[in-house]
């Protein structure tokens, strides 16, 4: 154990595969992992995390990429399993470190980071695998499976090396009915299963959810009946990337003699790649671009929009304030075809409130069968265990709350306590001859999207935004004469998010000044930063007594 | 219509009932309504709002007294439905203008007022009324009706006047099987609908929930269980307020041979109330002191908590931090018997987290049956129009959806949807010969607590806080003097929460300098807001375009 807490990992052993998740252990997103052998790392993923509201003006949050910092070089590649953004959205960030790593995904995977890329003005090295397909990465041989997730053509991988094998499952649930057909391939799991699974990476969204993953399909009808009862136009949310999400819109739209438009720059984005690929099917003559649907009937109307999460700057926020040029009004009928991820509620209910006050009737997954998750529940992810038989078991992508339950699961099959593995970011797991070990701790922190800086933004920064967010601050500004030891000007006092009228201030402006000349005269050689806490006393104890509010205080003393 | 979207009410008329809701329309919370009518006022219920994530540092919202700031001798008496924060938590505000209001309400809601108010050194004028009681409040004839709701006690409140009759439920649910044997009275109900009910005002809360309320009387079996598999410690949270459900806690313990001991200050107090009045039953023996629980073996203890909404001062909270004199360890049992209020998410799972990563079990809502709702769902609300069959309805108690969910529901029964009355906080209402009109609109904002000071704080104000907790600030000085229009000291830059160390600012100055002294020569009667104008374009075009932030930007220009 160091002092830090962090416990300096062994020097790595023949024959053994190192493991390090860099993101996605303790909480839902950024997901990373690092596997070593020989000399040689192979990266899974490599996506973002969403801020909370205890981190204030963050814009994203990156895994913390130090670990591998100096070992770039060796990196043979970076497995994305699927396209969405807490996989893929750190690319371009690794990629500014060093820009050829090779990107290794589906087709659909590959087209949307590309996209994304494109963004940054960068294009990427990339080899397009698909399910069955096996690549020898330097000493990892990565197998790929399909696998059935909110996003067409996810795949999991399955990695052979000296030291043992291992299975990522990336994110995944088993919907017996895909709209596309492919399922997870639990013929391909059982496979694997036979041949050996030594370390089992399973993803643990929905695992403290009961049962089973409903159907995607079984939103189609829903969706139909909807759009039979609307009688004006039609707004459908949900997630851009949602590819069968879309084309049920498409499809209950082309039964009802309605038209979409898609709404929000990622949803136009999206759907042009996925059409083009192939994954969505978009019927003749469905589409109309926006600027026209203005041409159209109100009951000939689809919009198909971002926002569901209720995203400030969304069409679908900006619709629900009326301040967007579709303007929602009496008789129209919005359907959230999305979950509620924790934290967004407020933000959706007041769009939900919103649309309502102007007169649209609202659906969403509380009222309607209009949203399935995307994650195996905790009776699919038994169903895995039980074909794969893992020899361990790591819970990943999840809060702790998630990678328990999972663990439990994996218990209830009949993996041994001792072999499932609680970890956190920053783990280091050793595997060698079919056991895997905690055996030391990296470094592994917060590294903050801000603007246009990355990794600048520090925890004591944000402690500061939480501060001059719920108190607001007091600025006193006072120049003091370099000679006479006099004030010339001030105190001058600035104040913004604090309680009070200025004037209020009035008050304790001599108490500071006079305080002030007493310390000057006090003594000669005072320093700047000795006066500015006098200032800071004298405004500090005033305003915790009198206003009981405890702002950030910037005393500023100038000599002039 | 008024300028600002306002429409002043008429007069009011003879034989007229004017009905003005202050709060709870279009928000869950602050709940208070205004009745006028031959010159007097009664008001009902008096609650505080808790606030939101876009509403940073603020403790509390009131209701704006203005409309009722001129009348508060008309004043006939304030009716407190029960005894929940959000019915009486602004009451010590509101007798600060006027401090001997007459507080009629149930034993126990007066109880609990009066303890509050003797925080706040205040004595209230009461009359404590129990149901079937009549009282004449000036031109106010009252009838109270016993409700059941997640508190004891509660009341429904029947108003006779010259101009009609409203029944206005308070929060209520119809539990048939309630733990005291005190349902919503549906007898009485029953009684007034047949008398005739003009206007019904009816609690929206759950309005949106299909089907029934599930009886408190489930959660007793569940808690017994859970103790009986509980190794260690148990430690359960829920509402201070709630009753009943620590009353099942002591069941539960008396049955496992534990003692309970009541953490967290409102816990304790009301707990002592309940008990000294007869509402919360304590068994012999079954209570310790928390200093004492050291005492006990860990199988011994239940734990009775507030925190249960993730509060951060919290005993709960504390203990996930491991931040409290109980150490919360492996095989500690914590129950969350409560709901989640939207908005809490994050910080009831990050307690989750945290408990779980000690080693806790932590059983909630979500896992197994330790709360039901304290309001009336769908189909309940059903059963009170169809027994009522009142002529009017005004929704109250919720959000836009709720208020729109209970209108339907009224409208189900039978209710024109003329009759239905979806209005907001300052909507007048007039009442006479059978018929509900919306007759005009009051001013009727949020008033917002922070610290010492009430109604001090304004939106302006919110906008700058979040600004600052999202961007952070840059302060700019700089010392001109008087005469030779030099700069004599600075630009010296303050930034606190914006992304960047100090140094990135060492390339701006010179341009702010230089842009200073040359609008000092340019003109001679410059004044000093002019030259902040200056600095402000000058940073601020350079952080946007170097920095991409918005952070607020405060310019000053001293001359000495």
């Amino acid at each position: 154990m160091t002092e830090s807490g962090l416990r300096t990992p062994p020097a790595l052993a023949p024959d053994t595969l190192r493991i390090v998740p860099l993101g996605g252990i303790g909480e839902i997103g950024r997901n990373m992992t690092v596997f070593e052998i020989d000399g040689k790392l192979l990266i899974v993923d490599c996506g973002v995390l969403f801020p909370e509201e205890d981190q204030p003006g963050v814009d994203l949050i990156l895994p913390d990429f130090s670990y591998i910092g100096d070992r770039l070089e060796d990196v043979v590649g970076v497995v994305l399993t699927h396209g969405h953004e807490d996989h893929i959205g750190a690319v371009p960030y690794l990629l500014r470190l060093r820009n050829d790593i090779p990107l290794i995904g589906s087709q659909l995977t590959l087209a949307l980071v590309e996209a994304k890329l494109a963004e940054h003005r960068m294009q990427p090295w990339t080899l397009t695998v698909t399910e069955g397909q096996l690549e020898q990465l330097g000493p990892f041989q990565c197998e790929f499976v399909a696998v059935n997730h909110s996003i067409p053509d996810a795949l999991a991988v399955f990695i052979r090396t000296a030291g043992g094998t291992v299975l990522h499952t990336g994110d995944f649930k088993m919907d017996q009915l895909p709209l596309d057909g492919r399922r997870t391939d639990l013929r391909h799991f059982a496979r694997l299963g036979e041949e050996g699974v030594d370390l089992f990476l399973v993803d643990s969204t929905n695992a403290d959810v009961p049962g089973f993953t409903t159907s995607e399909a079984e939103i189609g009808p829903t969706l139909e009946v909807l759009f039979g009862k609307a009688g004006k136009r039609i707004i459908v949310a949900s997630f851009s990337s949602h590819v069968h999400r879309v084309q049920q819109v498409l499809n209950a739209a082309v039964l009802h003699g309605r038209k979409v438009a898609f709404v929000g720059r990622s949803m136009v984005r999206n759907m042009a790649i996925a059409a083009k690929l192939g994954y969505l099917n978009v019927p003749a003559n469905v589409l109309v671009d926006l600027k026209d649907v203005g041409k159209l009937r109100d009951d000939q109307v689809v919009l198909m929009s971002t926002g569901s999460q209720g995203e400030p700057m969304a069409a679908l926020s900006r619709m629900a304030n009326g301040d967007h040029k579709i303007a929602v009004g009496i008789g129209d009928t919005v359907i959230l075809a999305s979950s509620l991820i924790p934290g967004n509620e407020n933000a959706v209910y007041r769009i939900i409130n919103g649309l309502l006050k102007l007169g649209a009737d609202v659906i969403h997954k509380g009222t309607a069968k209009v949203h399935v998750s995307g994650h195996a529940a905790a009776g699919e992810l038994l169903y895995c265990y039980n074909i794969l038989q893992p020899k361990n078991v790591m819970p990943v992508h999840g809060e702790t709350r998630h990678l328990i339950a999972n663990g439990r699961i994996a218990q209830s099959s009949g993996v041994p306590a001792s072999n499932v593995l609680l970890t956190s970011d920053g783990a280091v797991i050793d595997l060698a001859e079919g056991r895997a070990r905690i055996v030391g701790q990296v470094e592994c922190g917060f590294v903050y999207v801000d603007g246009q800086s990355v990794g600048e933004i520090t925890d004591e920064d944000l402690k500061d935004r939480r501060i001059l967010g719920d108190e607001g601050f007091i600025s006193i500004i006072t120049v003091v004469n370099r000679s006479t030891g006099k004030i010339v000007s001030g105190p001058d006092i600035h104040a913004r998010g604090v309680a009070e009228d200025d004037s209020v201030f009035d008050e304790i402006k001599p108490r500071i000044a006079a305080a002030l000349e007493e310390a000057v005269t006090a003594s000669t050689d005072h320093t700047t930063h000795q006066l500015q806490q006098v200032v800071r006393r004298v405004i500090g104890t005033w305003v915790n007594r009198r206003l009981r509010r405890r702002p950030m205080i910037i005393p500023v003393v100038l000599e002039a």
